[in-house]
């Protein structure tokens, strides 16, 4: 298989153009946090997943995972794998130095997740789902948790998991039926099952320590009545020692279309009289601190399939570079396939859409770490406020894409794509999780138009918007259409979320019915934007000397590509959102 | 899994309402063959489909294929099905009487084909390849050949391969390098390795009649020096009794993505000293009988895209149906998923589309009876030019838009889709080869392009423009989506067309850069097309006492549904082939 590439000029060109290093540089925590140290750090962050995970993405593909009453062992080299990375602290790069992580801004770890997740997704799970339960902890529990559980999990010994799902609760949440009783000394006994539990189990680690949603006693129904509990495999003495085993067992994992070095494990609470938990943070309020660990997870769960992305581009490009068949339209025979037009407009498909999801990423981590750090409130509401609104957009427009974008590096091989040998499909197998875990497509898009659209009061949409329309209107001083595509694109995207704002009242289940549709409009034309953004750079770049002329004027021509292969669709995707439906139909009949 | 639910009811309404059955009849070939006739073959195929090929699908698909140097052994229960399957002649519905098959019109192996695809594509495809085969030799073949290899070949005692792909040629048939010599009493000896070839060795039959492209000695080079062979695995006496092994073997399988019960063998000629063959049709005109196989099997592909839709579809709904999760906007809790708005536009998708996959299938299919059978020429020329101009648009559009119906299908399975045990994944993974076998979609995006809209002298383009606006203006008399859409994006579709024409003596590659998009383009527009007469049929229909409203009612409403969800993309995708890109760059710049 192709060796995975650090796609570290790209990194450097997004942070460099359409980031503010010098105000995240300004922020207290991250002094000195300048170009130059952030490309240190992806650079021997992409030396570790070019080296060491990337090398096992196949073969632990492969091999899957081995599941036995005594519990889960993971495919060949993980272990080491997981001791390096802990060793070298990449478990932690983004956990504030107080807790004894690297303290990096979420700009370093976004880039660093980028990469792990290009290199081994299924590996990378593991930490970083420890980082969503650590988020967790440190927002809700007590500090006595803290300190007794937090140290071994931010140094990588423990791992974390999150335990949500139950066969009848899903995506409702409010289903769940796991029961947690208290035992009279303050802590509590859980009783239930947990299924879809990614990495539940494993031999990585000393401990695992389960966040489960459960019920407390007499709490009330639905998704009001469930509460946070933190549930270790082994019980922990309040020294931190390891103490008995607890009464959670995996009882079996999953057999899955991809991530299969992942265990996706089924979780037994409490066979044998009740598993021990401690609850965290407030009773009936478990959904709140979930959510913490949610949002990172949505957003870490779109960086995956932009990883995914640009390793499978790679990949296919690699692929078009050796492979040989065909003549050119100048008379060569047996030309590489890159230089077949299709071939060439199937990797910039997957091009132009990979680097847009990259731009977003990053610009997305920059708000969290202003929202986070900023000195001033206001600062850190609007910056927050963004935040919000495109979580449901990146992970809902980039997951999708990155669908596509696997797809067409399947296509790119032809035939020796569907042969698994070769290993790209493997990245079309697993991006396919994207779409529907941590909330599926649908789910990210009623909650942009639920939670954010309908009750954006601050005006969030509306400064985004002028904040595009403006990218637009710059671009338009060349006669390109990147320019004229956004601004058109713009404005679809603008009357359809006007007009879902003003029907949802009278017409909910319509606009329902179109929220993915908007969501993959809003996507697109935020990749649009970014796009606009990175032509600018490119130009201004192209004006400096000694610039890197053939890495530039590629960027302009990914844009115009950007503009008329992507960018095109957005009218169409506003006219959907925009139905006007037959008026002598009625569409509550019975259509199936 | 769910079990297979046969589509007769809309199989039906395409053929009574969008074909002529009467002219088919008054065929000479199809005397009797009515509406009623019809749907009886389709009842029994569907039975058959359903009760014998449907419940093997699953098993098969785990258990694979067993490869030893011996031969393949093919998945528990299909040796029982092969023979049911040809003793009920389901093998040659299509084969003219003469030959000894059923002489049913392609109109109702096109129905047979979708529903046996639907059920298990991977079987399927044995006795589909046969086919092929027949029709190649059929067309090519000298009559002492037919006699002895023909009557076994259609009773299904034998099967038929076809033998393209090399290593070094695959896109590119003209690099074929497997030689044949002549032996010096008529036959031939051949070497060489074929790759990727389906069913190339199995234990279902008697003996396998491989079609083999390869090189005369002194043959010129590249397409012109190719020539046809017949190879059998075991040597045919003049009496038709078996004799010895012939000297070619399966030296290994691949291990796919999907079709894993197909097996996918790698055939190694003559390494023994030559593999016996004989020469089929002229010395050198070898790709040109390869072209009667292949133009049917590129249909035939469309139609295995349209009944992997067709069942991703059934299953999505089913669990739809079944599944509960959530609340409606009602307040009714834990309603089935069917109720929510999103997995209604999923469905949707996926209905509209597969229905008009299946509609075009049929007026194709209708087409090619018509261009075989009708005693006046230029009849027969007339269909032909339209078959030919929708084999690529059909082929290409069905397999790219099974991609995403297939994996809908997951999506609305949410996290039970991605766990193969749910068995859903498999039509997703078993689609992901059409858009790559018999021609990638590129392939037929240039075929479109170069060999039918460029040399288009009859202007069947034209009469199928006019023919889909007709179909426009008729709906235009209600106030519904469907007319205006079909409106625009037929005018989209021939402005596309026509500029694309315009610039190819100037700009090819430029116009081979877009050939992709503007396939999708046609095949949504006609697509579209097929919507339209839908609809007005259903309209009709609904006039008339007796009706099955809800069925017709359901039609006008997915016929909007296509209108707003899909018909909105067809300006667009035109933007993108008309595409309009900036001046100031040049586009030979090195972009990779």
């Amino acid at each position: 298989m192709t060796p995975f590439n650090p796609p570290l000029a790209d990194l450097r060109f997004v942070m460099e153009n359409l980031l503010d290093l010098d105000a995240l540089a300004s922020l207290p925590s991250f002094e000195g946090m300048d170009a130059g140290l952030l490309a240190t750090v992806c650079e021997e962050a992409g030396k570790f997943a070019a080296g060491v995970l990337a090398p096992l993405n196949q073969p632990a593909d492969i091999e899957g995972v081995h599941w036995s009453p005594a519990g889960v062992r993971t495919a060949k080299g993980f272990d080491l794998a997981y001791q390096r990375c802990i060793e070298a602290g990449w478990n932690n790069v983004a956990v504030p130095a107080a807790l004894g992580g690297q303290g990096l801004p979420c700009v370093a770890s976004s880039a660093i997740t980028e990469m792990f997740m290009a290199a081994n997704k299924a590996f990378s799970m593991c930490p970083g789902l420890t980082l969503g339960a650590i988020e967790a902890l440190e927002a809700c529990a007590s500090e006595a948790l803290k300190a007794r559980y937090l140290p071994p999990m931010v140094s990588g010994r423990w791992s974390g998991t999150m335990n949500l799902t139950e066969p009848q609760a899903g995506s409702d949440v409010g289903a769940i039926r796991c029961r947690a009783t208290p035992d009279g000394s303050g802590g509590y006994r859980l009783q239930g099952q947990k299924i879809f539990i990614s990495w539940g189990e494993q031999d990585l680690t000393e401990n695992i320590v389960h966040l489960v949603l459960a019920r407390l006693p007499d709490s009330p129904p639905g998704a009001k009545g469930i509460s946070l509990f933190l549930v270790p495999k082994f019980l922990v003495n309040e020294d931190g020692s390891l103490g008995e085993r607890n009464d959670v067992r995996c009882v079996s994992v999953e057999h899955k279309l991809g991530i299969h070095a992942s265990p996706t494990c089924v979780m037994a609470y409490g066979d044998e009289g009740g598993a021990f938990g401690h609850l965290v943070g407030q009773p009936n309020r478990g959904l709140e601190a979930m959510f913490v660990m949610m949002n990172q997870a949505r957003l870490t769960v779109g960086i995956e399939a932009l990883g995914l992305s640009e390793r499978a581009y790679q990949q296919a490009l690699d692929y078009a570079r050796q492979r040989q068949q065909g003549g050119d339209l100048a008379g060569n025979r047996n030309v590489p396939i890159i230089r077949h037009p299709d071939v060439r407009r199937m990797l910039l498909r997957m091009r132009v859409q990979t680097e847009a999801m990259r731009a977003l990423a990053l610009v997305i981590a920059q708000a969290q770490d202003f929202a986070q750090q900023h000195p001033q409130p206001e600062v850190r509401a609007a910056h927050l406020g963004f935040v919000e609104l495109m979580t449901p957009v990146f992970k809902g427009w980039a997951t999708e894409t990155s669908l596509e974008v696997t797809s067409l590096a399947v296509q790119v091989h032809g035939g020796m794509g569907f042969v698994e040998e070769t290993g790209v499909s493997q990245h079309y197998r697993d991006a396919r999780i994207g779409t529907i875990y941590e909330g599926t497509t649908a789910i990210q898009a009623n909650d942009l138009i639920g939670r954010k659209i309908l009750r954006d009061s601050a005006g969030h949409l509306d400064g985004l918007l002028a904040d595009m329309r403006a990218v637009a209107a710059d671009l338009a001083e060349h006669p390109c259409s990147l320019g004229l595509r956004l601004g058109t694109a713009v404005q679809a995207l603008e009357q359809a979320a006007r007009q879902l704002r003003e029907r949802f009242a009278t017409e909910p289940e319509q606009v329902l019915a179109v929220a993915v549709p908007f969501l993959m409009l809003f996507g697109q034309v935020a990749g649009g934007w970014q796009w606009g953004r990175m032509v600018l750079a490119a130009r201004a770049g192209l004006e400096r000397a000694g610039a890197d002329r053939d890495f530039l004027r590629a960027k302009l021509l990914a844009g115009e590509f950007y503009a008329e292969h992507i960018l095109t669709g957005a009218p169409g995707l506003a006219q959907t959102v925009l139905l006007q439906r037959c008026p002598s139909l009625d569409w509550s009949e019975t259509l199936f």
